[in-house]
């Protein structure tokens, strides 16, 4: 990260003039959900991939500020729309902006920052915002999708590992795509380049999910996961782990399977050890391992068919290495 | 209409296959709501004002038909959403997309069709494109704060004839505007021009909507009107014959618009005419007809200053007529 520290500062202060304008807008009851939602910080990991790929493609980073602006403020409103969609308490720590305000206020204020996210754009000279917002639609049409696949999945009887990776390809991993594909596109990068670097971010966000799942089973450090482990177990969230358990199981582990589904979440700690135990026997830890390395090493084939400065490819493959191994 | 038939016609064709292309997409849950609320009908009235507004500058509609989607699309995004937020059981006299599929879908297909609208307008070249997605996207915050402004009037003690009249034309007027200015930016008219469909547009949509108030209190012909009227008076709905009789009112008349409004709005009858008593003792229709007038003739006078063929301007001048006196 401290290679693209100046860049994290860069965009910081674009984000705080933008989120100022938005404290006198009115009327408040609309802006001031947008305002809160930017205001509970993140990783600004998507605006940062924004600049990091202007600046790889020989571009002054400032020209993909309004870029990155435009992936962060579309995943804020994918937060504001996901918590109402999943009945989300809190978001960093902090109540949602349906709680802390309501439904219809959630609903409205997300609108305007998924129309905010788009508007953005429209800074940059037209050949430029034309094919930024068409990359930006595309790419929000795919989220839409990813999202609902998701919920789809929740009542869906089986889900194939393939079926499972485009739904995190499309919810996650194409937005980190697009933002690459963004700062690209500011710096002018051929389309080949553009395609690259896209790859790059695509398998990179496909990586980083799998491992997500992975963390959120086996993660023995919460504090860098960042969440409490077994979450997903007792969900019975449909994950890699869940997917491959399901496909390797013999019949005896099938049924053990089913019957720990058929526990209730509170039981905590017992059904979150006996689904360990069934992903220790069916060696699932490795499986999901190994199709994440796959992806990063996707990811990295692509990087490394980009023609850029060696010494910045270098940096973003460290970045790359230090965000899935959660050091970011 | 007679005159814009075949400008109905086109869109009619252009929406069939959009709506087609939507049918085979998937996940399913995602489009089929999207296909569904195109389906339902409606007058199409934004579509033909962009398709209208095109042929008036001297060009072949044809070019408008993106443009004629967008504002269609965007429309029906803000109607799934409304619905929403109003918790209407019905669109159309047909089930609302979160009644007929749940609110979850709902929230993210009118996600899909906010995209969509704003996605179908890179068919254009990039500086039209631009030009049309900047102005979707100026009208789209508008609309969002029109939304906003109008939840904030239900919860608020007083509303001014302005805040009114300010909400009514964000909410529902600049969309008439843009829809017209599309059509005049797809035919490259120039910007005095552009402008002036745009006030024609948008100071229609005002008149129309404070016609809209007056009808739902004094329709005598539900069938012309398309709901039963009485509505706004049983909801305690902040229209602008109400806020014109609480600012006229003397004290026993505000004494009694108070007890109306404390009624329950199952009292029906009871409620609508001791309303409707009041009304007409303060003579407040006159004063809304006199105001749609004021809008009315803005409107004309845009439309008079602009330099086009007199036989189409003539044709626009009869529509508007027609529109202001429901029989489009």
């Amino acid at each position: 990260m401290k290679n693209y520290e100046h860049l994290g500062v860069l965009f910081a202060d674009h984000l705080r003039k933008f989120n100022s304008s938005l404290e006198v807008k009115t009327p408040a009851e609309l802006y001031q959900p947008c305002n809160y939602i930017l205001s509970l910080g993140g990783k600004r990991l998507r605006p940062l991939l924004a600049l990091v790929a202007c600046e790889l493609f020989g571009e002054n980073p400032n020209k993909a500020l309004d870029s990155a602006l435009s992936v962060e403020l579309f995943h804020n409103f994918s937060l504001v729309h996901d918590d109402i969609l999943d009945e989300a308490p809190l978001r960093r720590n902090q109540p949602t902006v349906h709680l802390k305000w309501n439904r219809n206020i959630a609903i409205l204020s997300g609108d305007a920052l998924l129309v905010k996210s788009l508007q953005v754009l429209n800074t940059y000279p037209p050949e430029e915002a034309s094919k930024l917002s068409e990359l930006m639609c595309t790419t929000a049409m795919q989220v839409c999708e990813g999202q609902q696949l998701d919920m789809n999945f929740e009542k869906q009887n089986s889900v194939s590992i393939d079926e499972y990776i485009r739904m995190i390809e499309y919810k996650t991993a194409v937005l980190l795509g697009c933002s690459l594909k963004m700062g690209a596109i500011n710096a002018r990068a051929n389309s080949m380049q553009q395609n690259d670097i896209y790859t790059f971010g695509v398998n990179l966000g496909i990586a980083f999910q799998l491992l997500d799942d992975l963390l959120d089973a086996f993660a023995q450090n919460s504090e860098l996961f960042g969440k409490r482990p077994g979450g997903d177990i007792l969900a019975n969230k449909k994950t890699f782990l869940l997917l491959k358990a399901i496909a390797l199981a013999n019949v005896t582990q099938k049924k053990e399977i089913a019957s720990i589904l058929a526990l209730p979440g509170e039981t905590g700690h017992e059904k979150i050890n006996r689904m360990l135990q069934i992903y220790n026997d069916l060696g699932i830890k490795t499986y999901c391992e190994q199709s994440a390395d796959a992806y990063t090493n996707a990811a990295i084939a692509s990087l490394n068919g980009i023609q850029a400065d060696p010494g910045k490819k270098k940096h973003l493959h460290e970045f790359a290495n230090q965000l899935l191994n959660r050091q970011v």
